[in-house]
């Protein structure tokens, strides 16, 4: 069995950068210390650690005075930041027609406490693009409180217009939230915008950091419930959490082993150049759709005509065999994909690929062509035996 | 400067075993993908370290036939079981003396919303132990519906009998959540018991694997209501969250590197053998009474009259100095302690050494011979500078 070829980078970016894996493994050893909580130098250079992070992640975003709360994951900043803006009756909640399940169970949660209208982002099925127009009319007929958007897709990597989406939406005075999972790190983005209220990301995604670890950036003044209630290290004989962000949605020991990552691969995407590493991604973009579109039996779905208008996250349907079918026959390849609905049921629906799912195919900076000479092979293999 | 002396072992213990690092690390390198989410040999391999980390938790705590669920952290399993039990009015809820802001936080938050009494369970302050008799009778006068116990103070490192306890709430049918960050891989416990619901673990402190995990061990049928919702990789086209334990729990990525790192550490815990473990750690807490005692300047705090009443976290005031300039003083001369509330001011209320808090210093299974020289030291010149 030769090497494994990984198009599982949607799921988590893999391999990480080598500086990644070894100034966690080193900084664990050296100062796993509790952040935050205590006066000696080895405290002090964790909680530097942290706050370099921080200011990192400002500098990636071109947003320097804004706010980085982290949370255990991306999800968990979803949590937190939908349940803070849509726990009112009578909102008008728009969504992306592609959100994961950690909005889309979020705001189901969320309505059946509270009477929200859901409404869905207006997009061009043909040119597989967001319709701006129709977006435009859809909010002056009901004036958008809370939009949500994924800045890509997960299942099928279109991209949204989201400077565009969030300044039609803030002249309804809407809180815009932007899910960048699949492009933080990626796409070069400036959120130095008042019309963007909340970004949030996953470290171990286009980040190339660490499991463990997401959050959001907002505004420092931004007025939020908690979802966790714990120990801040700071201002412990108030019974209740401190006002102050970070402090308040940052409850229990930080995840400094993953902070650590994420702070080595911020340094790696700097030292590189963010458009560096999304060319490198679109080359790889490009490589696999070529492959992908050789073969009669493979059906790609929701491919915009333009490549820049998506990243490189593909899903196909095959002629024939259910996803989990070609899923098993790829893994027995030692090829990874991700079959099925890619916790993203709504997107599937909507592209007309529920119940069955389908196969995604997700590339990353460490693709390479014996990647695709080995997809290739795989996808002949597949082909004669339709 | 020498070595560091590290007596912060109750904020995180450290260092870890020289597995637990180079497991996290080789792990995340070679198998470092998204559990539960794909058919891949990868995959399967991660899902499996994941289902033996909880195996070996369960032979741990001899309880074979309960479920683990995986947490960010201790902190948030508090609050999901806290909030699963406590959301309701006319609740009698017993806390021990000594709880975390972990657990008051979240208590005091949701008393803002429902009728909520709180009592403190007894405790004889002239012994320094639980007031088992008199526990009984407050009971008998207030039914408890809703007991939390920390089976050890991370303040002052009283144990609780916790078996003792959950037997009394249990006649009336309690619900009794026992939180075990400070003794988990350090006190040999039976949880194969009826009476104990939910016990609380954090992965990085006495069971020496990394931040960024914790969780909770508990009936495989328990119902709670989820804090967090989003995706499972399991059940996806449910717009709920699945009913299954740990699924409906573990929303979004897993923290694979941390569950590797606690894989690591329970093969050490049980290679090494748990009883061996305190065994040293007792060993370590007499020297660091023996130092402690020794200074007439220096007064230990809820100390119990038998050691094995206690684990190795001793608050001490110092005559004369506040506890952040004795905190100072040491963290200069390379020696890590902890000054101030611990997050637990409830604790330092009860104790009478609130506001100003106390020094606290916490052994571990790695404190050497050493590391004692090096505190009594520093204590001589603080003496003789009193």
């Amino acid at each position: 069995m030769g090497k494994t070829a990984y198009y599982d980078n949607a799921a988590t970016t893999f391999p990480k950068p080598e500086k990644v894996y070894r100034f966690m493994d080193v900084f664990y050893r050296e100062c796993g210390v509790n952040v935050g909580r205590g006066q000696h130098m080895l405290a002090a250079q964790a909680s530097a650690l942290v706050a370099e992070t921080r200011k990192l992640i400002l500098e990636l975003n071109h947003c320097p005075n804004k706010a980085v709360v982290f949370t255990p994951s991306a999800t968990e900043a979803l949590n937190v930041v939908i349940n803070s803006v849509v726990k009112k009756d009578e909102l008008n909640v728009y969504l992306s027609p592609f959100e994961h399940n950690a909005v889309v169970r979020v705001i189901n949660h969320l309505r059946q406490s509270f009477d929200i209208s859901i409404h869905t982002l207006a997009f061009d099925k043909l040119a597989f693009i967001y319709d701006l127009e129709m977006i435009k009319r859809q909010f002056a007929e009901n004036r958008p409180d809370v939009v949500i958007v994924s800045h890509a897709s997960n299942v099928c990597g279109v991209l949204a217009p989201i400077e565009d989406i969030c300044a039609l939406s803030k002249t309804y005075e809407a809180k815009n939230i932007i899910d960048m999972c699949q492009t933080m790190g990626l796409i070069n983005t400036n959120l130095n915008s008042e019309n963007i209220d909340f970004t949030v990301f996953a470290a171990h995604k286009t980040l190339y950091g660490s499991m463990g670890l997401g959050g959001f950036i907002c505004d420092p003044n931004a007025k939020l419930e908690p979802l966790i209630y714990g120990g801040t290290g700071v201002d412990s004989a108030n019974p209740n959490l401190p006002e102050s962000i970070p402090e308040r949605y940052e409850v229990g020991t930080q995840n400094l082993p993953a902070i650590a990552g994420l702070n080595a691969a911020l340094k790696w995407i700097r030292d590189i150049g963010i458009d560096s590493i999304y060319k490198k991604e679109q080359a790889n973009h490009r490589c696999l759709l070529d492959v992908l579109t050789k073969y009669d039996n493979v059906k790609t779905v929701f491919v915009p005509h333009y490549r820049e208008q998506s990243i490189g996250v593909v899903s196909c349907v095959f002629n024939g065999y259910g996803s989990d079918n070609i899923g098993q026959v790829l893994s027995d390849k030692d090829i990874v994909v991700r079959s099925g609905l890619h916790c993203a049921p709504n997107a599937h629906k909507y592209m007309g690929t529920f119940p069955a799912g389908t196969v995604r195919f997700s590339v990353g900076y460490f693709n390479t062509n014996k990647d695709f000479e080995q997809l290739e092979e795989v996808l002949d293999y597949i082909h004669e035996n339709s």
